[in-house]
């Protein structure tokens, strides 16, 4: 779907009626630690988590919390995940949500915490408490940039941005902060994303835009493989831009569910691009496979592959490792028609190798963004995913930090 | 089941009747590229075949020959996995066959085919047609050494096996060769495993022992998560032992389960010790799951985890990343029961960490074997998989063979 927008500053801090801040509460050595971002007014929540068995104790609480539908504030710390950390760090995730609800004085279920950093060790509660109390202090409508920056783990730039559009006669804005899947620091983990809109929606359809915008972005990115404890992606709507309340039968949500899946897709691919250790990032593009299932599962699984990312670190056309690769990501297709191209330099047609002009196939992935095209030749679904190439600085980054 | 048994040397050559020759052919610069297995009678044959919907060449060739439960040799060539090389490619494994059936003068669907090697390129079908003729005038009962090597790729030592057990009160041997999941030249991959015996078996007992065999060792094992497009384990039983026919319900059949699952579990943990850059060999033993299957898949994720992979290289005891690999393996399992060891010291108790003795914990880490105990206990299953550490080496082989 096609909207027109435009791309404006401040983050999450962008709609009308947010504040946020970020602070450094002792949990890093010096970096800043602790975000909350506030609606001034009630907002629909809505919120997407991940889909490990194992779920941090802040993911537990805020599954609770959004059941109804509500969320007025994010409370976010980075430098301890609070996951595998037993009853105690139900307690203490409870207590993240319970603290940011006094110093706001809203419900403690209109709260969202989530938490990145170290896993399996008990958070320092006692910090965070007096934190919350100081970012309260400090929320502001220009603090969209110091929360963004407050979430960062191993991420080397922050992550946040912000777009208007027209909807229902209204200007409405879209702001969003994220941190990517940095795991610098012994057991390191999380994808977090947080939005913000002051679009009037109902909450179903929040939830439902959400869960779309989710599966073309922030699913469809890979960097190891490895689904953390910690994922998660909430989203607060609260009304301030004045339009039409948008339900999911309304003639704005499909532009609306646009502008989010756009905004989402746009940092999605600035996560992956900051994966440890990249140097390039990667996008897998699948068409004409069977269903869109089937080409999400090829695309990513083409992005994922190990074989497939140290190929494109070292520079090597190695297009049979891709179409290995969708051979097993579990899609269905006919090897015999599959058509896979490298930028614009074709490697196979029919699943049979091409010879190709290496001087141009080196050319291509000596580039920073380096795109892969399959086509499926199976149906007409269609489905891009983005990774990152698979570096000696990854080994480094995760092997070796405390030897 | 417990089993006596005596470990012979000759590898597929140590089972009566069988003969075998590893060749230069001219795939590779200089080593042996071509190896020949053969059975002097006929002999039950069976095969296990990557589930890969891209199946390379002589994989489909295989699979249709085995079909009618009979083989009597095998052929392989390394340097050029047939693979992606559509109707010619078909033509060429085709062609493998037929030339090996007129030198040995038996029939064509009594051969098996495997190639391993570059991905993608037509293999130069007359080199190899000279070297099945040569080959199969090489052919002695003292080569199994010999095709064990002409099957390497990217192996840095060659991996051979054979046992001999008591079974019905005749001497039954099972020899076997394999080669790892190396791909250090663009393109390459495959693990490949063949396996002879002297045992008289009925064909359907023997499929029935090699897919559980299979099970436990071959599908155990990762080295990258990639699976290739030529993978496959075949066996050749030929009854030379003079053992009263196994079938699945003879009182024998247990026992030679449990002989081949022991000798396909040795070669397994070579290849797996052997995987490109490893500096370690990795055991994940899952101990008290709800079911096999459920035990399997949370191994073999531990294992297959980078993050995992990457500390272990590192000797960073980050346990966390453990129960998170359990937590997205798919496995059933309550996160709050499980306890998690590395070698003899516990890490986490019931889902949550411990205060653990690092010391100790580094000791272990720096073995050339680490063992990574999980006990999930919601269950009485069980299963073990093998992997090794991600290194640097390994990014450098992968990425970087033609820079």
């Amino acid at each position: 779907m096609d909207f027109n927008y435009q791309v404006v500053s401040g983050g999450v801090t962008a709609p009308k009626g947010f504040q946020a801040a970020g602070i450094h509460c002792g949990l890093k050595k010096e970096k800043l630690d602790l975000a909350v971002i506030y609606s001034a007014v009630p907002a629909a929540g809505a919120g997407v988590f991940t889909v490990n068995k194992v779920k941090a104790a802040p993911i537990l609480v805020t599954m609770e919390h959004l059941a109804q539908g509500q969320a007025r504030a994010v409370v976010v710390n980075s430098g301890n995940a609070n996951a595998c950390t037993g009853e105690k760090g139900l307690a203490d995730a409870r207590q993240m949500a319970r603290a940011t609800a006094q110093a706001l004085g809203i419900s403690e279920t209109e709260v969202m915490v989530a938490s990145t950093g170290v896993i399996g060790v008990p958070i320092k509660i006692d910090l965070v408490e007096q934190g919350i109390k100081e970012a309260v202090k400090s929320l502001s409508t220009a603090g969209g940039a110091s929360a963004a920056e407050a979430i960062m783990t191993t991420d080397t730039f922050k992550k946040e941005l912000a777009i208007s559009l027209e909807l229902g006669g209204r200007v409405v804005t879209i702001g969003a902060m994220a941190k990517g899947s940095g795991m610098i620091h012994p057991n390191m983990a999380t994808m977090l994303g947080f939005i913000t809109t002051d679009a009037a929606i109902e909450e179903k359809a929040l939830l439902a835009a959400l869960r779309e915008a989710n599966d073309r972005s922030f699913n469809m990115i890979t960097v190891d493989g490895d689904t953390s404890t910690n994922d998660m992606v909430g989203i607060m709507a609260n009304g301030e831009a004045g339009n039409n309340r948008i339900t999911q039968d309304h003639p704005d949500f499909g532009r609306f569910q646009a502008a989010l899946s756009h905004i989402a897709v746009e940092l999605a691919k600035l996560v992956a691009k900051d994966g440890e250790g990249a140097t390039k990032l990667v996008e897998v593009q699948v068409k004409n496979a069977r269903t869109v299932a089937d080409a999400r599962k090829a695309a990513l699984t083409v992005a994922k592959s190990s074989l497939v990312k140290t190929a494109i670190f070292g520079e090597d056309a190695n297009w049979g490792r891709i179409l290995c690769a969708v051979g097993y990501s579990g899609a269905e297709f006919d090897p015999n028609r599959v058509d896979i191209a490298l930028g614009d330099e074709m490697m196979a047609i029919n699943g049979a190798g091409l010879a190709f002009n290496e001087e141009n196939a080196k050319h291509i992935l000596g580039q920073k963004q380096v795109i892969i095209h399959i086509d499926l030749k199976d149906g007409e679904a269609e489905a891009t995913a983005w990774g990152c190439d698979l570096s000696y600085d990854y080994v480094k980054i995760n092997g070796s930090y405390r030897t």
